[in-house]
């Protein structure tokens, strides 16, 4: 199959690239480090083996890319607004577009401005980073669940998890809404506390107060998951992932990196829509509320 | 009466002074600003009036001090470990101690370490400070609510409420525990927030997402206290520190100020006492809880 990739960054830039070197044909949407990649390729830092492309195919202009049978968007979904241009001319009609992005409300977003499209959902479990121009840094983890949100060709889908461990990615095949909540269990807790209390991830799992407010947090969101009928979602998986942060390295989420390089946060599909759908199933978050409304406060006094 | 002062700061600074300069025989226990104040006086700046008290009579240690009718407390609630030292020196078999105070649940650990002594809390509107050596600034309101805790003699603390009053302060014998979360709906939200936020109540008051916000907190300890029983702590009161907080201008509670000069913040009291009740109760306070969390998380990183 044939991949396109919008947002060449941490994310798209990461997976993109490993589908190109397994063989792949796969197209490039560059922005700011256009230049700089033509002349001196991507190149991936990983603790899996760093690799180089030399001359990736890559374009500054969607319009002058080819259709694919593959789209990975891995821009942030505060430019998902750009998505009704981006998007067309890459779209045959049987493209599968996987939106590998964070937070719960996007899929539904983005089928209303593009209802004809078949979504897939992509949850990134990575730490890596964009530093410099063409430079892609994977710290560790790299697996992706994939779960259909709209494709009709559920063979299609197989397809592409089979591509994707072909190309020494861990790939699953997951049911959507545990996915996307399953996700939120880590994302809503840890995103907005290392922001609100200029930390990482380690800070808030050693001190003990911060431990059992994140704790706390995560029963949220199961609670909440499990009113709306999301099955997966309880006290054992939030084990885990309370296990999974005291086994990573300290650890800034892309929250926290946005903030730091003072971009904008994320924090209407991170926080404002799954707070509304728990609310709407009459089990609030009152504890992740009131984490939005700080977010929101810092935000807005910058 | 005769009063002794502990604490000659802020608050037992400035409503010590008011006593003296209406004529009443007023004992201060000074610290820092002993010679200062032997020297220049104590200074008073307030809107209702500019004083100065020439010759206080000041102390350095309480067991110098005579026996007093009346004791106010003004301690930081921190140091309330001192008080089965400083206290008994003061005390005759009917003195009166009236803790001016922040929080919930000082009366009860101040019983626990002095059975016989009759308390009283003292529940201060005021916006003072003490800004140097000697100077108490007093910024506005000033009125002070008194709940009786543990005095049987019920005559002593209406004359302390006429004494008060004779002396211009607008003095109200209020139920006690009404008294304590009545200004806790204010205390909770404002104290912590201005620090979490590191900004001021009109800030908070002018973001709607934080005003929400102070708003569900304060409705928490509206909703907590009526767990306990108590009365008068409701959506019509917590409309009422909404609108005065609206009036006020830009304003650092106590904790903000302790914050910004390195002092301990009385977490314990304004906190984890009043939420361990509502817990007991089986009416937590979620927001509450997680904002002391984060107190206490940024405390200890400091």
């Amino acid at each position: 199959m044939t991949y396109g990739i919008i947002g060449t960054g941490a994310i798209g830039g990461y997976y993109g690239a490993r589908m190109a070197r397994a063989g792949h044909d796969v197209h490039f949407l560059l922005h700011s480090d256009y230049d700089h990649v033509r002349e001196h390729g991507l190149q991936v830092y990983s603790h899996e083996g760093d690799f180089h492309l030399e001359h990736p195919h890559i374009y500054k202009d969607t319009h002058a890319m080819p259709r694919c049978d593959v789209v990975f968007v891995g821009l942030k979904t505060n430019n998902n607004h750009l998505l009704p241009q981006l998007l067309p001319p890459l779209l045959h009609a049987g493209t599968l577009v996987l939106l590998i992005q964070n937070g719960i409300g996007v899929e539904a977003d983005v089928q209303r401005m593009l209802p004809d499209v078949r979504l897939v959902a992509g949850l990134a479990f990575i730490c890596s980073a964009k530093t410099e121009p063409g430079v892609v840094r994977h710290q560790f983890y790299g697996s992706i669940n994939i779960g259909n949100y709209s494709c009709p060709d559920t063979a299609l889908v197989d397809h592409l998890v089979d591509e994707l461990r072909e190309a020494g990615i861990e790939a699953n095949l997951v049911d959507y809404q545990t996915a996307r909540w399953r996700k939120a269990v880590w994302n809503m807790p840890f995103n907005g506390m290392t922001v609100a209390l200029h930390c990482q991830t380690r800070d808030l799992m050693t001190q003990p107060d911060s431990r059992r407010i994140i704790w706390e947090q995560m029963m949220e969101v199961c609670r909440a998951a499990q009113a709306l009928g999301v099955e997966g979602v309880d006290e054992p998986f939030a084990q885990k992932m309370m296990q999974m942060t005291d086994d990573m390295v300290p650890y800034s989420p892309s929250m926290r990196l946005d903030w730091d390089h003072r971009r904008p946060m994320e924090i209407e599909y991170l926080y404002t829509r799954p707070l509304q759908l728990a609310r709407e199933a009459g089990q609030p978050m009152p504890r992740l509320e009131m984490l939005e409304a700080e977010l929101r406060f810092i935000s807005q006094r910058r």
